[in-house]
Formats: structure tokens, sequence, C-alpha cells
């Protein structure tokens, strides 16, 4: 299954609800990366709230993620991460350092809003 | 599988970005309306750019749900509708009439503001 992907204005959401396997996080990470040269948008707001745990594979593709889409250009907001996705990120070394969190969704675009100066 | 919905301010947005079959209409529509309850949303933008075409029993649960979603309290908007789901839509007699639709998800939204006077 793909993870859908909202365009809204110039900034692309993503609610992750599904538990991840191994393709469906690859497929999102390419979906994400074209998605992001196709419209141009210069934020994205990936939204975590519905995860509960990440495996090690999974948190090195989210990481990954953040990087490529900076890249790419598109600055990246995580939200709604919870304490054991926290701890696994951290404990696998994925730091997201300089990464930009916030609450929930409208938190998100908010904080967005601020990094990009818009 | 299921649709994710995302939460933004008071309404609650879905894009259907996978070709759905029976199961995952019914899902679909018990997750938006205990959704719609939960959060005490006003409003709901459908995003179908990505359903290319419906076949009558998804047609049926899409008519269901809007009119289901009123009945709660929470105004609908259509948007992204292809040629081909709107035929089929209205060859199968789900009229929709009265529901607004938009050409995305940000004419969709801006629709929904319109239409609660926010």
């Amino acid at each position: 299954m793909r993870i859908p992907i909202l365009k809204l204005h110039n900034y692309l959401l993503i609610s992750i609800q599904t538990e991840m396997d191994d393709n469906t996080a690859i497929q999102f990470q390419e979906d994400l990366l074209s998605e992001i040269h196709r419209t141009g948008a210069s934020g994205v707001v990936i939204d975590l709230t519905s995860v509960d745990m990440i495996d090690s594979f999974i948190a090195k593709v989210l990481g990954d993620v953040v990087k490529m889409s900076n890249l790419m250009g598109a600055k990246v907001v995580l939200t709604g991460i919870q304490p054991p996705v926290a701890m696994t990120l951290i404990e696998l070394g994925v730091h997201l350092q300089n990464v930009p969190t916030a609450l929930d969704l409208e938190q998100g675009l908010l904080k967005l809003r601020q990094e990009l100066g818009e």
C-alpha cells in the first residue's frame, strides 16, 4: 500500500496511520521525493501521532527521508512523535538534529511557516 | 488497509489515493464518522483527485458518507472529481445535490470556510 501525500498550498502533508512494513517505507520515500520534485513544495509535515513504535529499518528510512527532502530544498517538520518512537530514534543513532518537531499537524504547519519565514 | 484522516484546525482532510475495495470503503465510512464524533469537526474535505473511476458500491458508500456526515453536523466538500467519476455518480443516481465541490484540496478548504461562514 502507499501512504497518501496531501498537497496544501506550498506544503506536503503526510499522516502515517498504518504500521509501516519495509516496502511501504521505501515506497513512501520514493513517493515523497517525487512529489517534492513534482510540486516544488517548500515544506513537508510528517505526522507520526498514530505510530506507536518503529523498528530500526523504519527509523533509518525516516532519518534518510528527512535528509533527502532537505537536500531537495524542502524543510521537514516531524509531528506527534510518541515516547517509544523518540526512544527508538535516539537509541538507533537517528538523531534528527536540527529537525523541527511539533505536537500535531496544526502546530507543524505553524512551525513550517516560521522556519521558512512565510 | 485504512484511509488516513488528517485533522487540521476544525476540519478533517481525506485524500483517497488507493483503489478502494468494498472493505476499505466500509472501513473508511466507519472511521470518518467516528473521527467526526471524536474531534467535533465542523467540516470535511474528501479529495478524489487520484481516483480514476469508481464502481456502483463505492459510489453508494460515498453518497451515504456525505449524507451521514451532514446528519452529524459536519459539512462535506468533495474535490477533484474526474469526469468518469462524475459520470458514474450521476448514472447511478448518486446525485449529491447541495454537496459543494471544488477543484483541489486548497479550493475545498476555502469553500468549506465560505459554506460555514468562518
